[in-house]
């Protein structure tokens, strides 16, 4: 049985952080999920000082209300059977406070100039103050989130041993990954599977697979993360076709060391941009600092990137239970690119790794025999 | 080969609907990527009256200019390391035009403020406007989305003939499938699929599957679809397991008879309330008009759920290829529910129905015999 999630908890500890407004009215529908259980396309979430009322639409009524209980949670749903009518509802609830705080970054401006016509009080703009107390993991969501992490790891051995790379697609490599992992208990991909094979396409970092085959002399990046119960893992391999190049084989050596020592640095009280620059120094050092075209990572859990973001300007410190990527690349179309990334749940100690499949050596075993 | 589709044209559609301002600035995803290709996930484009400048990140700078060339559309890609860079080019473009207009609907209050402090132009928020050009499918989008239907189409007959339904799992019929789809062609299921079973599950419009069996007496509601080249279809089928209660019979030819009313209906000029209403009044005139809890259809397209919205409050006119969904029906806790849904393209001399399971009989096919 999966650790127990401390929804209960979760209310109180964002009514703590949060004082400028009698009540906070909760747009975003993974900070909703966080605080309620309810994971529903449709919804708003109203933390008073009393209770944390959800409002839905029709389809959701039921579903909404199992689902907070089943979760642990407590406080009234209210159902309004059009957009309009969940807005009354809201409308009605916030008549009884002078002002209320909504999310900055998830309202948007239209929206909020709705929610000022019709909501009869004082609304107050807030930044990230669910996100604020999201982003540390309880036992539960790291839980899940390494669960999330065993069952890529799992679909990514199977597929290099059964299915091989040499010779398959890209899309046929994603394909064959996202199957495994519902096979192995995932309720889907975390994020679109990247199979990025050779010169053009592996230079992409974010390149979606294609028809393009996966051939002697390639770098092949393969992005892989399953989700479970909600939660997302994040795991990046690059692998080489045939006997790597001397070139392919130091930039490998600079971004997996690169990678190592970015794993080594995490420690609560580093801020994000000392972590990217432990990353960064290293590859500039080797000469590919301007190949390295992205951040160091990001935070995953209810989604796959939130807070902390790991980049040059990243201004937050890391904090025991953020779970982060470290994931320093290097990119050149005409070359291709390379990729090394892991998982990490920052602890009182330093970091525990969540993602364990093998990257010491690029070289895939060999290709199955049949 | 998939009809092409007319990228180069679409900036040029959108210029001529727009004179708030002297250029458009596009933040949302789905509509970059209809007016130039691109389909990373960071990303404006400024919408001059020249030309349709792309601003991203070191992640997509060569799959922009790729994925622009490979659509047939022309315009400057502009790399930015970081959002702040991405800021200081898009001021840098931004500067030259006295007055900017901003997708209301899509930026959020805190990105519009930093735009203010930062671009240095008048600001005119404008709602849907891209929306209103990119709802009209062109030959090549219909060609995707019909395209999608089939591999949906083709899927849950396989599933149904080979897996069948009676002591399966939701969970293992939306993995059947989710994998069944992507061997047809699918790049993934276009939403996560819906398998809800029985007196609970199944009252619920929009539930998520999960270790539930489906047993004898059950209604099953399997709402499912493809993702095909980056467009979406949408579908929905009702089975009873085993011979079906006079109620459950009842209520499936309410649904069923509300649904093809609403089909036959589909014209241009017709109000999407007036859709709405031909099929919550056959429900209605039946008896269980409270039980049809949502509204009776959407637009689908590059997004599951785009304009054109089609409920009570609904005041579009249906046009010419506009994409719709048709899905009335009606639910309750402890009987279950059924949900009848096709997917139609708005024609000149009504519609044509892109989906194309059987609906006429609610009952699966015998399970297989293995």
């Amino acid at each position: 049985m999966m650790a127990a999630q401390q929804i209960r908890e979760r209310s109180e500890r964002v009514r703590r952080r949060f004082d400028q407004a009698e009540a906070l009215l909760v747009t975003d529908l993974s900070n909703i999920r966080w605080l309620t259980g309810f994971t529903g396309s449709n919804g708003w979430a109203l933390l008073t000082p009393d209770e944390t009322v959800l409002v839905t639409d029709g389809r959701y009524g039921g579903q909404a209300t199992a689902q907070r209980a089943e979760a642990g949670g407590e406080g009234r749903v209210i159902v309004g059977l059009s957009g309009a009518a969940m807005l009354d509802s809201l409308a009605a609830e916030a008549g009884t406070f002078g002002s209320i705080a909504f999310e900055s970054a998830h309202v948007t401006y239209e929206q909020f100039q709705r929610f000022q016509s019709i909501l009869k009080t004082t609304l107050v703009p807030v930044g990230g103050l669910v996100e604020a107390e999201r982003r540390t993991k309880d036992e539960g969501e790291i839980a899940r989130m390494a669960e999330a992490c065993r069952i890529a790891d799992g679909a990514l051995a199977d597929v290099l041993a059964n299915t091989g790379l040499e010779g398959r697609t890209e899309a046929q490599i994603r394909n064959a990954l996202e199957i495994r992992m519902r096979e192995l208990g995932a309720s889907g991909p975390s994020y679109e599977t990247i199979v990025a094979t050779g010169p053009i396409n592996a230079a992409r970092p974010h390149h979606r697979p294609t028809d393009t085959l996966i051939e002697p002399g390639h770098t092949v990046i393969i992005d892989v993360g399953a989700l479970y119960d909600g939660y997302h893992s994040d795991m990046t391999r690059t692998f080489f076709i045939g006997e790597p190049t001397p070139l392919q084989q130091e930039l490998y050596e600079v971004v997996l060391e690169a990678q190592k020592a970015g794993v080594a640095a995490v420690e609560s009280g580093l801020s994000t941009a000392e972590l990217d620059a432990v990353c960064r120094t290293a590859i500039t050092a080797a000469g590919y600092g301007e190949r390295f075209s992205h951040g160091t990572g990001h935070g995953v859990g209810l989604l796959i990137h939130e807070d902390p973001f790991i980049n040059r300007t990243g201004d937050m410190k890391l904090q025991v239970g953020d779970v982060v990527t470290v994931e320093p690349g290097v990119y050149r179309e005409g070359f291709g690119g390379i990729r090394v990334e892991d998982l990490v749940v920052v602890t009182a100690s330093g970091c525990r790794v969540l993602t364990a499949s093998p990257k010491d050596s690029p070289c895939p075993p060999s290709p199955p025999t049949t």
